[in-house]
């Protein structure tokens, strides 16, 4: 924790900043006497030093959030009701949830160098920008260097899922509608520029400042496994088609026509709804595949973890050749999808 | 399933049935169109089954609960939101919740032989009859067979949690107030009748009617192993008090005086609340000991997956210094504790 001229709080952890003295003004304003606070995973270990520093500034009663939290997307919606301010840790604010006040982590690593290297291997002229929510603060800084170099410079706006304009999220890539030659995207992981570069079909170039990597992402291996997985899923007869209902997950009305969709050919499908999706909780229920419309990233992400197939809603539709391989696409939650 | 002449229509697994005409009226009474169904864990596997069962006899829509689900406290509240009436299968109304309508699993094993046996060791006169919702349409013809050989039989009111007189649930042994010499259980497994013999302080002899064992239930390793739990949080200073979201399990105006009793004592709590409790969520958190306010099981029954402390309310009452070892007893949510 360091306190600042401006007598701002700001509490680091590794590289991440968090602004303490936000989550003071909100309570000051809103009389707050009871507040909740909800950590991402990888931030939960800080939440009871977190939880004890607001509480030596501000006499407030603090409800930690013990859930688990995967992205905005996953409020926890009954500490609202317990509560009067929601602190949201992490991620940014996607627009599902006017009680609840998002606490983002600002990433203070220089990205400055990857940057440069990454200009030097770009062949397009006009060139996209995407990062994640912890990095974009940098944007304009990166937009100076391509600018500097001779290359035009393009940072969409997303949907109104999307907090700031070149940010992508694990659901929805609406900033990256293809308005350029290529794209560079600044971060860690590998998910988020593959699902750029399969929605965009444009090369995406990976600015990695955690370990100073720069490559082009290749989108194929994923595109092969989930070839895979619909090949697998052949022979489907009873399908579990998965709804969350986390508030920026629910898709019971997709869900629905999904069912509808499948019984036409023949097939069963019963709906099995729930907040947390784990492999270990449907077990129970044995269908031969599962039909994912939660977050699209546990088709993706833990689908080794399932010993039958899972597909999401658009391989579904390949499946059942409502849909050609050719309009392959990722599984987005875009505004107005619920 | 099976039709018998009354049109009625029971489903039956392994040794349990299941009211299914039940369902069907309750949809026909209601007018119900989308209706919810949430299985314990032992049942999820017939979720499907049941499903289509009631859908072959009435046009609706069926959304299954995939989420966890450990006792008639365990309501999913949100799929209420979503649908005309939430069937609750395999538990007895505990008066949480009006929008819910309880389909028991009733145990068709014959209890007659081991109830016989056990009535050879009784050393009273006077008995209690204790049971779980599977076996208490039994507890007349269990009762009969103690009044033919001569005893008296008691059979107690629990209080507003308790559906059935005689019925003990593993939160709430109201239904063993001590009213008798000792105490008969019918049921398999030892947790309850090790619960009320601490409770009651009287005899409790098991009679297990799925493996035909008759034996006085011993508690002292129970009692040792809280002991020994105490003694492991001896030194503690940073305690997480785990605080449920659970209808039938939110405790927290408990979980906010046992908050204030730890400060007075100079050491330091933080309030976790959570949902689904479980020790791979809680890691996390890193307090030197965890009270636990929500299921009264989770400290019993998976202490040993935590690899901290986990007290009840009461235990950690005794480790503060505020109640004697000699009142050591099972934490149970009473009606009025909420």
């Amino acid at each position: 924790m360091q306190y600042n001229k401006n007598k701002e709080i700001i509490y680091t952890i590794d590289d991440l900043e968090i602004d303490i003295q936000l989550i003071l003004n909100v309570i000051d304003e809103r009389g707050a006497a009871t507040i909740g606070l909800q950590f991402p995973e990888g931030l939960k270990r800080q939440a009871v030093n977190i939880s004890r520093i607001i509480q030596q500034h501000r006499r407030v009663e603090v409800l930690i959030s013990g859930n688990p939290c995967f992205g905005a997307c996953d409020i926890d919606t009954q500490l609202i009701e317990l509560t009067d301010v929601l602190f949201h840790f992490g991620h940014s604010n996607q627009g599902f949830c006017k009680e609840v006040v998002y606490v983002e982590a600002r990433s203070k690593i220089d990205i400055a160098p990857v940057v440069a290297r990454t200009i030097k291997i770009l062949s397009g002229k006009r060139i996209g920008i995407i990062t994640t929510v912890q990095h974009v603060h940098k944007l304009q800084e990166i937009q100076d260097m391509l600018v500097a170099e001779g290359f035009e410079s393009v940072i969409e706006e997303g949907d109104a899922h999307i907090a700031y304009p070149g940010q992508v999220i694990g659901c929805n890539f609406s900033a990256a509608r293809g308005n350029c030659d290529e794209y560079i995207y600044v971060g860690g992981g590998e998910f988020h520029p593959t699902g750029a570069s399969i929605t965009t079909r444009k090369n995406v170039i990976i600015a990695n400042p955690y370990n100073n990597n720069v490559y082009k992402i290749n989108p194929e291996p994923l595109i092969r496994r989930r070839c895979a997985m619909i090949a697998k899923a052949f022979d489907a007869a009873n399908f579990g088609i998965i709804v969350s209902t986390k508030i920026g997950q629910q898709r019971l009305a997709l869900a629905g026509a999904l069912k509808r969709k499948i019984e036409e050919h023949n097939k069963n499908a019963d709906l099995i709804i729930m907040d947390l999706v784990t492999p270990e909780q449907l077990l129970g229920f044995k269908p031969d595949a599962f039909v994912n419309t939660a977050c699209p990233r546990i088709a993706i992400d833990d689908s080794k973890r399932f010993n039958i197939p899972v597909l999401t809603p658009v391989e579904l539709e390949i499946l059942i050749g409502e849909r050609e391989w050719k309009e392959f696409a990722m599984d987005e939650i875009l505004a107005g999808d619920r």
